[in-house]
């Protein structure tokens, strides 16, 4: 149906997350009709952005200055980590303008299914930054599913005995949400977490 | 929020059509969070793609050889022409397997509404297709939407005079579709298409 090189621009664009066969083809077409500039351009910056864009040597943040800017700010207290899987996750924290700690990105999270173990996810360099004595505590920002949850208390147990404090951040109904549509695994994450008014 | 660099990533993936923010940023994570080769790889198809993938002289499909592989099939009827908006609908045409013409891709359907008139389409370059005595037939196969129905209106006008036969694409219920949730237009298009059993 197509010619190999428009197969390959297919392709590519398949590998992406979240791209089927119908989006790519789309994307790939959007690309062959548009002016030359338009793939030159995409192509340079894709390039660039791989070349200039490296993990934080602290936090594994993506920064393109090493430490990134949230190690090198003085402003922030370095005395609280905020354990995440993804760079993302980073992203979302920021957004709420409250967070003055730092980061550590985990880049995953323990899944036996998948073959993750604990060597393949950032464990071993959130635990030599807390050879630092600067660490009060350690928040475990990791996402509330199963993996989350195990990756969670994996890390809780080994930094528990080094007289850190370590905190779960809290699940339960989200603000605005609804009591009638909210699963039970949730409400009794909510009722669990319930607090003193 | 974002970095310089990775600003411009994201704005890269948000020109694609269909593709949100969101989604845009979902796209340059997963390059930032890759192996080089996968931002290297795709960025040398995209211009490798836009440097091989040219429009046929004729008909102006993507094609990687100039005539394209239909226009230069000998075991292809000449003397029918169908005239499409789009080179995804070649491709759909193709699918049928049931179409042995050739074609002729008009890039667009006049829009007054988005500034795009004749001159902007295609249509001048039919009409020299056309001057060659070969064609009996054009069959007119834009979109069944305002502007691929004016479009297609305009050309029948132009073509007409020349003494070649022209023809539009039946409008109608689809094939496995349903009476009750068929919109009135189509119905009213499926009664005036109707035919002798």
């Amino acid at each position: 149906m197509y010619s190999d090189t428009v197969t390959k621009l297919i392709n590519q664009f398949e590998r992406l997350p979240g791209i089927g066969h119908k989006t790519a083809v789309r994307l790939a077409f959007y690309i062959l009709e548009s002016p030359p500039q338009v793939a030159e351009e995409m192509s340079k910056v894709l390039v660039e952005a791989k070349q200039n864009v490296k993990f934080c040597s602290t936090c594994f943040n993506l920064t393109e200055k090493d430490p990134c800017e949230i190690c090198s700010d003085k402003k922030r207290d370095e005395s609280v980590i905020c354990v995440v899987e993804n760079v993302k996750d980073v992203i979302a924290m920021e957004k709420t303008h409250e967070y003055r700690g730092t980061y550590h990105v985990l880049h995953g999270s323990i899944s036996p299914m998948n073959n993750i173990t604990a060597g393949d996810i950032k464990i071993k360099e959130l635990l030599q930054r807390l050879a630092d004595d600067k660490i009060k505590e350690v928040i475990l920002a990791t996402n509330p599913t199963v993996e989350g949850e195990a990756t969670a208390m994996y890390i809780s147990r080994l930094i528990k005995p080094l007289g850190i404090s370590v905190t779960r951040i809290a699940h339960g109904i989200p603000v605005g949400g609804d009591l009638e549509y909210t699963d039970e695994i949730t409400l009794i994450k909510a009722l669990e977490g319930r607090r003193e008014m």
